[in-house]
């Protein structure tokens, strides 16, 4: 008879034991594992680990988990980000937006770009308006780019973009809506100053018909976004400001779906009823008008400026 | 001029902030949220912004988690489970199993399932041979079924299945194995023994030409399972015991990819060379001997046998 000499590797862990679970997992990483990857599983672990031990799920609730997550990945195309809108339905997005642009005091404060985002917009002159289609109710928009210490900050690239009256973007309406309905990039002026005309934002669902969609419905929450307007602010020398201005008048302000408010962006539009002005603003009836400035930090020493949308 | 009045909700978390964004989203939970979806979604959020606030992930990293999770999503069909391979290779399929089957002292421990258990395989007398392609060194299993104090189970069914020398269930290579190849149930006798002859189980990879095995890849990490049979051991009174046993020589044991190793289902494969065993056996050559008893805890009072697997 051959005596059988059990190969066991000299491991801290070799064995599953649910006491050390976390420890057994992550034992297991090889020696070549670059810091980054090896601190990145290490808290993956840790916490998903830590979660499964405070829910202590049924076998079924498992399985619930995992066709979830497989249902949300067949719901992903080329057009539709379906793990996107759950990282921004959970918060996980603007999260992540939060810790990548912590700010001076004073700086105008980021949120989350969207899918929206179409680069190449026209260029306008100020005072243009960028409401092609006329729906909806007028707006002007206008103030300036400044540094954090309110110094004027002339040339730079201002890009707005926003949903028409229906709470779509052109975008979604290709044949509907005219091309870049909408969608404008205007340049401050030796004061710093930028204005355009437009119309006053709705609010709008995100797509809701997917796994995303259904989560929402059994966590009782609903699939909008607060009214907004998205701006990126860019200029050499500053750190690029991705963000949105909000209505404060939006029944959905202190409910975005995707968490996207910040209370420093909620902006004062007022509605200007003055006959001078309503001349003056070439809409013939009453409209809205909101001031607004961006303050602008300068970029840290030695960090490029980059793309604003990566 | 009209006075716009704000529109805000009186929550104690309206707008998100980085330093509340976990109580910002579970703050948004409906009232009619059922009390176990309340709680375990309050976990996930709490340990996914918990895990987010650890490792600040950059924008890049973000996206390449939301890549990462779409590619498993995509990899999944009806016949192969990405997510279910993932929850395996990070510990959380074992933990799972763990929570939902602490057991008594003295009780034969579970481990996974695993994809490959098939339901009705043949019924067979003891001292029947399982192992139907003739391949791989020969092996005699036999034992007993106890309860927790040592008394003989009479009537226990015991369903066993295995790899062949070759790495593969039948069902992974239909038309190359015979149909049943390495499967059988017995039933306990009198004294609560079983027996029946087979071949000594052999590693073998989990699928990892997907994500996973990148993964796996990138984490310094190879996809073998230690060599192992796999038991499911019902009987009515008793809680079921899905469990493996595994030989103590396989090079993988201390770093099975699926942690389903425990130290307590670690077996004693020993090799039997004597001419007169041999000639009882059947073989005509050396075969390994393993003798194993499973001990059954008594089922949970109100709780029904229920379905061994799910």
């Amino acid at each position: 008879m051959t005596e059988v000499k059990p190969h066991r590797q000299f491991q801290k862990y070799p064995y599953f034991e649910e006491e050390t679970s976390e420890a057994v997992v992550n034992a297991r990483m090889g020696p070549d594992v670059t810091p980054r990857l090896r601190q990145v599983m290490t808290a993956v672990v840790k916490h998903l680990h830590a979660a499964v031990k405070e829910i202590e799920p049924t076998h079924e609730e498992w399985l619930a988990a995992i066709k979830f997550l497989t249902e949300t990945g067949h719901m992903c195309t080329q057009w539709r980000q379906e793990f996107i809108l759950l990282s921004d339905t959970l918060g996980v997005s603007m999260l992540v937006d939060s810790i990548n642009h912590r700010r001076p005091s004073g700086a105008t404060e980021n949120t989350i770009l969207g899918p929206f985002y179409v680069a190449d917009a026209p260029r306008y002159e100020h005072g243009a308006n960028i409401c092609l289609d006329g729906k909806g109710e007028p707006a002007i928009v206008r103030g300036r780019v400044l540094d954090t210490e309110g110094h004027p900050i002339a040339g730079a690239t201002i890009d707005v973009w926003q949903t028409n009256e229906d709470g779509f973007y052109d975008v979604q309406q290709k044949g509907v809506q005219p091309d870049f309905n909408l969608r404008g990039v205007f340049t401050s002026d030796a004061e710093g100053r930028y204005w355009f005309r437009s119309s006053k934002p709705r609010y709008y669902p995100i797509p809701d018909d997917g796994p995303v969609g259904k989560m929402l419905a059994a966590l009782g929450r609903h699939p909008n976004r607060a009214a907004h307007l998205h701006f990126i602010v860019t200029v050499p020398g500053y750190d690029p400001v991705i963000t949105h201005i909000f209505t404060p008048d939006c029944p959905y302000l202190s409910e975005d779906a995707v968490f996207g408010v910040k209370e420093s962006l909620i902006a004062d539009f007022r509605k200007v009823e003055d006959p001078a002005a309503v001349a003056q603003s070439g809409f013939g009836r009453p409209f809205w008008q909101v001031d607004w400035d961006f303050a602008l930090a300068r970029a840290a020493a030695g960090k490029p400026a980059g793309s604003v949308t990566a």
